[in-house]
């Protein structure tokens, strides 16, 4: 399947969490918000870059993105959230009739697509293995604030087997455009987390004998900080229901050669 | 001499360009714009990451920046231009009179971060051994435009021995954050370069024999695009006389361990 295969089917009315489709093609994180929240978005993204990677911005008004051309943002995801104050107002299929024009998308890079380069290397993944949504926390550590946009780093788990943990670091290392190296390994409490079988978002995801916990910053985070500062308006994807780009998840591997 | 005595002294009133000064550290580009021209310049930059590397953003009024504590940025650096309407308005030493409440600062990364790395491999820099400013050009490919700014991009060029550029690649490939690989090896024509002889910016360089050209995007290209949008009062450094800041250029090699 295509990821413009996959962006019709959700068009013509499929829901469905987009994990494991289209395999090897980029996902996205959406937050749309008004046009004067959109500078604190982005400021809050640039000093928070590992957490919230911002891979493309639309221009006012407009459902197209460069990461997939000929894509519409506000029909192409299989399900979306409404927010109106900061609460949850609705969740839909179609947000065309609700695309305001002043209205700025933020397409944020998101971890599956290391997790292609994890899997590739043989590194086990024990929530796909589960069939889970991976585990999220809410951390210690305080993102730089911007604006009206402030809020703690949330992180995403993955217990890995001690001796594949120095590879897991190089192969996520490399793609800092999609969340980077960890941000923690080993210990919780050393983010603040005090049990990691009950996560703040996402499944609890048990570890193999010899498995080591590993953290990674999360493209949670500036969604939870934009909704904690209530705009008036804002639409996002729901969660794991990602917009599936043209890109290929190996594009965002730091460039070694000429272009 | 640390970044703190050198910034120190440009305080105090000495001005020279900041090549070989706090050698190892980072210099950054200083482009200070009204508040309501800070979102375009730092969707411009998104959107142009290879030129544009932005390393921080000051709130509005602030002249403090996380990348030296302490520092003032309308003082600490050697030299400054003063813009209005797109014009340069004056050269001066000092802007602390001149930075208004309103005044967003950006900091754009530098390809001294990255010459740090080539010397270090033993790569030859050519304008170095002559004792010149690096090469600059525009070329024919577009920015991808933001708001109200567009341009072209212009790239730095130095000659490297053919049998290290694969090297020089591979170094700056891991320094995405300030200005990553080059955008092009080798026959200027494929930028739309007529004559290397003759730069737009910077000196000419020569090459030695067995060199090939190698060209790097350029922080001179939000300048550039800045100034052709002609925004009512900007403030940047005057050419080579940059923001010396106390952080090391290896911290933007891409990480590879966990922090």
């Amino acid at each position: 399947m295509t990821p413009e295969q996959a962006r019709a089917a959700f068009r013509a009315g499929t829901v469905a969490p987009t994990s494991g489709w289209a395999t090897g093609f980029t996902q996205t994180n959406l937050i749309a918000v008004p046009r004067d929240w959109a500078y604190d978005v982005l400021l809050f993204c640039q000093r928070n870059p590992q957490p919230c990677p911002v891979l493309d911005v639309t221009d006012p008004g407009s459902t197209a993105t460069t990461l997939a051309p000929g894509a519409d943002l506000s029909r192409d995801l299989p399900r979306y959230r409404v927010w109106r104050h900061g609460e949850l107002a609705e969740e839909v299929d179609d947000v065309s009739g609700l695309w305001q024009e002043n209205l700025v998308a933020f397409s944020i890079g998101c971890s599956f697509t290391f997790e292609t380069g994890l899997l590739a290397a043989g590194i086990p993944l024990r929530h796909l293995e589960q069939g889970r949504n991976v585990s999220m926390y809410v951390t210690n550590r305080e993102c730089r604030p911007a604006g009206r946009l402030y809020g703690p780093m949330v992180v995403s788990m993955r217990p890995i087997p001690a001796g594949r943990v120095d590879e897991a670091i190089a192969i996520s290392g490399a793609m800092p455009a999609v969340h980077g190296a960890p941000v923690h390994v080993g210990d919780p409490a050393g983010l603040g987390i005090a049990d990691l079988t009950r996560p703040d978002f996402g499944d609890p995801v048990e570890a193999e004998p010899g498995d080591v916990p590993v953290f990674w910053a999360c493209g949670v985070t500036p969604q939870a900080a934009l909704m904690a500062s209530k705009p008036p308006f804002a639409i996002t994807h729901s969660p794991g229901h990602m917009f599936i780009t043209d890109r290929r998840d190996s594009e965002y591997r730091v460039p070694t050669a000429a272009r």
